[in-house]
């Protein structure tokens, strides 16, 4: 089986993935490019935020497995190969976005962000304290990463609401869909987590409306992707009390430009996309039981629609 | 039923345990001091940090309830009655101390206080990420608050110890104890949260030698007493790498003077005593279940063994 690795990653990182894919699929060829000789054999690319057009010119490409969780920019791609395109779906991925998601609720609503404001001014004051359960968290995003986020907010006693596009379900967590339920939703939350797919439909849904909807002082968390967010009407939004502190994990441009000024705002949390990285020994059996699939001609894992973008 | 209301609050918060107290216990009458006319008819005092002696002369007395979980500072006074003394044991207050010991692991596990002291710099640079069930968490004191802890930490999927001074058990959690257990439990530690009571076996227990026993670079977090801690010692463990990072909500002398040094070291963080208050409504409830059953004869819960301390 000859397969095609490529990304946008340095050779350091590319050198450990291939060794991580080649532990977990030892009988496998693997490729770093394609060229004249090569072409005609690849069956499957395995790519993390590949250059444009780099995956066309294979004529037995039968699968595109993503090591990433978001495919937005992969789908973006207008030369990208009529086959399936499978995305990372991975538990321990799930469970640090889980971990992140957990750690910005239980910040926001015991004022850890406050507190941490508070010891830069040598200023020893205690705020008021509430129970779990009279914080309403609001989950945007229920695939497995929001399921795995709900679950363990509603352990520690939180009142969790979920929100998707479209309708669905989900064990033990209360579930709204559509456009019309997001906005009484968001009037009566104090904690607004985004975990949804950046698509047309998601993209800049974190704008003036969004915030203008808000219960006032609400706590906003983006772990999705910059693109959901209008960040100038954040700012405004801070600025006029609508939101009391972000969280943000994901930017329009990342690095953060050092000039950005979320980077010296009060109110902002920065952490430089690290809410939930690929765990490669992980991923890497989780991509070999899908390659192992496409070979012996069995059904293929987390495939994505790409009518609806994920 | 005459009950002594005392401590050293100021008037606002008197009067809203007094209200929160007639709530929970209409029939009985509420004293905000002894005199001579009513020192003989009062059975019971309902204390928070009382100032010494204030205690004596009531030839009634007979139960004295803190409404503190602590009882140190009222077992060290030595004109304390010798009739029965309660402390509180409150879930609610249990549930506040598992938030802030499991938002300060997963602070310390993710890295949370590095990427708050990047943002300071715009630094944008990912470190390492571990799964939580690589990360091993001693928890000193397996009380009620100690096993809520314990319990909170094992679902997030972290590797748990808990270590008491004496034998005892605790559901789910591996348990060590005595001082001989200590060390090489330490040895292996990335986290340690002490909830121990203070005891004059306990106190200073935090000092040199015991940073010296840590694995290098382990986070502490101190959410106890500030007798529990040698200051200096934690100073000089944190500036050879011994400790990494120190989370501390109670100190020596409170406030925290504006003078000290763990306000502005880059490798603590400092709470000002908030890691679980009292919830009026639920300690007043729990109050108000002993003085019944002081009334009606039936067995007193949560009382203190004077000899251990606690």
């Amino acid at each position: 089986m000859d397969i095609l690795l490529c990304g946008s990653f340095d050779d350091n990182e590319r050198d450990a993935w291939l060794a991580e894919l080649q532990r977990a699929l030892p009988q496998a060829r693997w490729h770093m490019s394609a060229t004249a000789e090569n072409a005609g054999l690849i069956t499957a690319a395995v790519v993390a935020n590949p250059p444009a057009g780099l995956l066309q010119g294979l004529p037995n490409l039968r699968l595109i497995q993503s090591l990433w969780a978001g495919v937005d920019r992969l789908l973006s791609d207008p030369s990208l190969p009529d086959v399936p395109v499978a995305r990372m779906v991975d538990p321990t991925m799930s469970a640090a976005m889980a971990e992140t998601a957990l750690w910005a609720t239980l910040s926001l609503h015991r004022g850890f962000y406050d507190y941490a404001r508070q010891q830069h001014a040598c200023d020893w004051r205690q705020l008021p304290q509430r129970r779990a359960d009279e914080i309403q968290v609001t989950l945007l995003g229920m695939g497995q990463m929001g399921r795995t986020c709900a679950q363990r907010l509603v352990t520690q006693g939180y009142r969790v609401t979920g929100w998707k596009l479209r309708s669905g379900a989900a064990e033990g967590v209360a579930l709204e869909h559509g456009m019309d339920a997001l906005w009484p939703l968001l009037a009566c939350s104090d904690i607004v987590i985004n975990l949804l797919p950046l698509t047309p439909q998601t993209g800049d849904l974190l704008d003036r409306r969004f915030f203008e909807a808000l219960r006032p002082g609400a706590g906003l968390v983006n772990l999705a992707r910059g693109g959901h967010l209008v960040e100038a009407d954040l700012l405004q939004a801070l600025e006029c009390g609508q939101v009391g502190h972000a969280v943000l994990d994901v930017f329009r441009s990342e690095p953060l430009p050092a000039e950005h000024p979320f980077w010296k705002h009060p109110q902002v949390t920065v952490l430089p996309h690290i809410a939930a990285a690929t765990d490669m020994r992980g991923a890497a059996r989780i991509v070999a039981v899908n390659l192992q699939a496409l070979r012996d001609g069995e059904s293929l894992h987390d495939l994505v629609e790409r009518s609806r973008g994920y």
